[in-house]
């Protein structure tokens, strides 16, 4: 373990930048030595602490009834350890208090309370078991701050939500809040393997495993703790193509050290959850099938399943990946995906446990001479029919979009368009086609319009459907279970694809983070908006003058759309590298059998999506197809998705659509410059380990960025032939 | 090891054929029967001996001269036991024959008979050693079938060639020959690494090494006798590509081994070559450069080079490839490669050593906006000036072409460019973009027009130069030395990069063992035509009848015109896969660093290398630059390398140029579809496991063309919008 100081930074001097910066600068690094002065340097493990490194703030007031605090109503249990354990640490190391637990107070103090119930006793009525346990409430009175939660989960989410507030100085009232959590689940999915290395890693190898044996260890516990800060309560820690020494999860050589990992995780209120070979039956059971209609093998996972729940306490359920791109699943025996969940569902049940089902089954062998074969199409037509088929412990996983985590895709058209099946959002914050935690992309704006998506569900009900009266149609209210009733199951919610490694800073890039710290807050409360959470980051994880986080969010808050401009334009997507996925290549996906296509000939470019195309567009409910069916009422960000389009049509900006093209990618381009040239003027500003990882990472950007601007902008002047208006240069 | 009789295939019954092929195939079969029943079953071991096989053969009269080998003037070294295993394994198995070997003979026989010199004096004078002692010369007398060689090389590559003559059932008195080597050198370069796979390696795992180990077992020598019985003379078994366990094969770690292997490779008359790693002083020798100038370095290399060949017998020199594709090299010090070639040369100069030098030296991060530099003038611009500086025992190794092994490039201009320096020529035969060993693609018919490109560079004599009187100008007078007056010191001939694994066939596709067959025979005798190798290889490889000969001669022969065909068009190379270098990807070099563009927009496609362009056209002598520098000139088959033609271009033929596109990418899949095709023809006329192997390639090859032929069609309909006069399918 190392030990630094995290303010290193300090001795770097002024940065070189303007009279204005330097006296900001001037004023905060002073007040930073006062801290300093006042307490020890704070210490560092070998993994950053992130968001929970818990840096020194001036004191709104908190200050006063930090000295004790109350627990009332809360025995000692692993989780209460956690919360106390968490709260010393923090309060320490944000105002140099040192707090003592008891059972009462002489002055002010903050009191951990157990009640009844969070919410109203209608709300309540909704709620599932998590989330009745996981609200909280915080008050302020002059006595004490009350920290209000009916189960231990909530009472450590409040105190975690208690020193957020502290740490990104909200005056005291301001900590006042009653929250509720928007979504059941909150799960991360890593696609960590047992060889060490992540598929789709960016960011180091895996802590989970090593050599094949799964890790225990401190960084396990960190890795629980900053999860839990931000509200995700499940994880799923290995990739969801279960292969080779994966495959023996389940078995009694790993189940010691998973008890260990869960029994870590469940002190923070987080489930273990483990990815499933569907072919088990077959590679550690000794049978020649897998076939979930076979007796044989159900009762193989019958025995297994008792074993696997027996021997890990806490335990979750399984995420499965069944006939898609090369595993094995029903499909292989004649039986449906229903038959696949529901056979391990019931086996599960008794035990409480869960089967999340993934959607993303589609024809990874396409003959891309095909126009017909739409890969988008596939997730409704594999998972529609059987809408209502699936048990009550089954969840269906459904990507945000119908493709692979693009830039911009639509939305997909199951969410809504399952009515009586327990449905799950999945996006991913692993950066596999938004940059790779190479090129910033802060995700959020990306997944609140996600959320905010009108889906229109509601006014087409369904005989039989669980429509509750007066329920939302957009998705966050469907993945949340508030609009088909399946929120009080508990069976709904979000989950990401995680963007964790073993690096110093866990995500690559440091400022990758506020992904992950983004999707847990925003999870748990789908309704803050991007900008916040932005905020929120930035502020708990760089001790540093207002400034300077501006810029942070403001670079963070355009990163998405200047990702876009540079990239795939309107919608289309891929244009990447074959495999790795980082980089452009315009053609690299067109002649291949992965269903992504472009379509680009010297006239235009798109996929005609429309019911004289692939039909896709008639997936939506009316109200969404009929946009997305004419060109002329197509979002115009979705235009290529939907449409082979002229180079010569003009978009609502007058623009044409080949000078759009031109002009966004130049554009794109330019505010990558900007963004990095704002970065620059941190230095000395923040951590120079930081500083150096980020502004590292910018150089790389815009070399990227340069790529994608030059060789698209190139591609299309060389297959339109129409040259750019403005004159600039393309090859 | 396996035993297995190679006529299972007669178990099979007889083919399910035309009438007359069942005839033709009866007959077969009772001959074949009538030999079986004369002698013992053929044994096979693990690995095939493909054209050592020694199958039966109808006797055209050498029975009689078979009954005993009289050694004349030879005494039993190990060539000379060499000789007589190979002729007793040879005659048993053509002619049931069991040979003694005697000092004299009562009857008819076989002598191998030592003469001062095959070839008259006044040729001999300009022959180096090797060829001298190479040479050999058959006579058949009624008494005698002799063979005369001055030395016992010449005798052991007589006994192969009357071995041939009997294989291919030459009557008696055309096994008569004289033969002169036509290079001094002729070699193989292995791509193998010491952690077992084989850099553009298409037929298993290396048998040269294995683990990071160095494997002496019965395949090397079985190695040693196929490459020996075609006339190869030196062999580098490692990549030129010098990393990792491989810098250490100059160390005491791998010295017993490499002496063993070195023994029985001079067995064969085969020398021991390996690729040195140019940074070797720094990796093994722990010093802190590897400067070819700086006496530390070259006190170091002096003793390395005395350990070398201290400890293995028979060792030929090195090859280097230096400043290469990320290889170190002399420029990293401001040196020349002349400075780094002769340093080297200098000091295994006392051992008889030689230093080949790659001039494969190009810029590989080029920038693909940059349309001034080009990569294919770099060999030229990087070596031509300093011709004459190399010192007598370097031999500068150049590649056929300036790109890289394409189907279809320009001979390099440094053939006959250079005037001072010794140089051979370098062709691969492992098909790294010529079908990797899947596609079927037999490369004599293009190693014979580079062999016979004139260069015209005797019409340019220039001061100093060694230009032999009425030498002649073509490719293979310039490589073999003869031109230049290099021949005598046998610095001077051919390498081919080899196309061996250790599948049980050893070239992946049964059929591309002619092409490592071929390569030998071409560079042993470069007056022989194409064809005659291929049937010479036909006949020893398959015993089956003259039509079925005739077959897989007409398809080995058609075959590199048809892979052109469906593949890139006229010379403008590359469009594969990257890194894989397999498949088809119009664009998937174009916008990389490695300066291989095709330049494709919607008016034309090709790279402008005249005076107007890149100038490259001007690096050859005026007789050629005055016909690449004109597009109405130029050949069409290289036309898209030298010019940017637009798509409506006529070509002599009347079609535009996208009409030839289009109608030889049509063509190229049906003549595929043809070699497929009269394959199956041979179904149960060559053996079963020959027979499944090459027609699963087939299979394979016809997918991969026909990717080939529609991606590249759509590409440039989509590109130009110009559809096919014919209307067939582009999409």
């Amino acid at each position: 373990m190392l030990r630094a100081g995290i303010f290193g930074m300090q001795q770097d001097g002024a940065p070189e930048e303007s009279e204005g910066k330097k006296c900001a600068w001037k004023g905060h690094k002073a007040r930073m030595q006062m801290r300093l002065d006042k307490r020890e340097e704070y210490v560092m493990s070998e993994w950053k602490q992130l968001w929970l490194q818990y840096h020194p703030v001036a004191d709104q007031g908190f200050g006063a009834y930090a000295g004790t605090v109350v627990l009332d109503g809360f025995v000692n249990t692993p989780v209460i350890n956690s919360l106390k354990e968490e709260a010393a640490r923090g309060l320490k190391g944000m105002l140099g208090t040192e707090p003592v637990f008891a059972d009462q107070a002489e002055g002010a103090c903050i009191r951990i309370r157990r009640v009844d119930a969070v919410a109203s006793a209608k709300a309540e009525e909704e709620l599932s078991e998590n989330q009745k346990t996981e609200s909280y409430r915080i008050l302020v009175t002059p006595e004490e701050i009350r920290i209000e939660a009916a189960g231990e989960k909530g009472a450590l989410y409040g105190t975690f939500a208690l020193l957020r507030a502290i740490g990104t100085g909200k005056a005291l009232q301001e900590a006042e809040t009653e929250t509720v959590p928007s979504n059941p689940l909150r799960m991360l999915n890593h696609w960590d393997n047992m060889t060490n290395d992540i598929e789709r890693g960016y960011s180091g190898d895996s802590f989970f495993f090593k050599d094949g044996t799964v890790i225990v260890d401190e960084r396990t516990k960190d890795y629980a703790r900053l999860v839990s800060s931000v509200g995700i309560n499940a994880v799923v820690i290995n990739n969801v193509n279960v292969k080779g020494d994966a495959t023996d999860l389940i078995t009694d050589r790993y189940f010691d050290k998973l008890a260990a990992m869960s029994e870590i995780f469940a002190a923070y209120g987080v489930s273990l959850y483990l990815s499933l070979n569907f072919a088990s039956p077959i590679e550690i059971g000794g049978l020649d099938n897998c076939d979930p209609l076979n007796e044989e093998v159900i009762a193989w996972w019958k025995g297994k399943i008792a074993e696997v729940f027996g021997r890990i306490p806490n335990f979750g359920g399984f995420l499965v990946k069944a006939d898609s791109e090369g595993r094995p699943g029903p499909f292989t025996y004649g039986r449906t995906q229903a038959d696949g969940a529901n056979m391990l569902a019931d086996l599960v049940k008794p035990y409480g446990g869960t089967i999340i089902w993934r959607c993303f089954v589609y024809n990874c062998t396409q003959d891309w001479r095909d126009y017909k074969t739409d890969r988008a199409r596939s997730g409704y037509d594999n998972f529609k029919a059987m809408d209502g088929d699936y048990h009550d412990n089954v969840i269906l996983q459904i990507k945000n979009g119908p493709m692979d985590f693009q830039i911009r895709e639509p939305i997909h058209p199951l969410m809504g368009g399952l009515r009586k099946t327990n449905q799950m959002l999945e996006v991913q914050i692993a950066q596999e086609y938004t940059g790779h935690q190479i090129d910033v992309c802060y995700l959020m704006p990306m997944f609140k319009e996600v959320l905010e998506y009108h889906t229109y569900c509601t006014n087409h009900p369904e005989e039989n459907d669980r429509q509750k009266e007066g329920a939302g149609d957009q998705v966050k209210d469907i993945v949340s279970g508030r609009t088909f009733g399946n929120q009080k199951s508990g069976m709904a919610g979000m989950a990401a694809v995680a963007n964790t490694g073993n690096d110093a800073n866990w995500t690559g890039n440091d400022l990758a983070a506020a992904n992950l710290y983004g999707f847990g807050r925003l999870s748990f409360d789908t309704e803050l908006s991007s900008e916040e959470i932005a905020r929120e980051w930035a502020q708990l994880t760089f001790d540093t003058d207002k400034e300077a986080i501006d810029v942070i969010v403001r670079i963070l808050m355009g990163s998405r759309a200047t990702y876009e401009k540079y990239t795939s334009p309107l919608g289309i997507g891929w244009m990447v590298t074959p495999g790795f996925h980082y980089g452009c290549s315009v053609d690299g996906y067109e002649y291949s059998r992965w269903g992504t296509y472009h379509r680009a000939d010297h006239l235009g470019i798109g996929v005609d999506r429309s019911s004289h195309g692939t039909g896709y567009a008639q997936q939506y409910y009316p109200e969404n197809a009929e946009q997305y069916e004419d060109p002329a009422r197509c979002p115009e960000n979705l235009l290529l998705f939907f449409h082979h389009i002229p180079y010569t049509w003009k978009l609502s900006s007058g623009q044409s659509l080949i000078q759009y093209i031109y002009d966004s990618h130049f554009e794109g381009y330019e505010e990558a410059e900007g963004m990095a040239k704002a970065f620059e003027g941190l230095k000395g500003r923040i951590p120079e380990d930081s500083f150096e990882n980020i502004s590292g990472r910018f150089r790389l950007q815009l070399d990227n960025a340069r790529e994608w601007r030059d060789q698209v902008n190139s591609y299309f002047y060389r297959k339109s032939g129409i040259p750019d208006e403005k004159g600039r240069p393309i090859y």
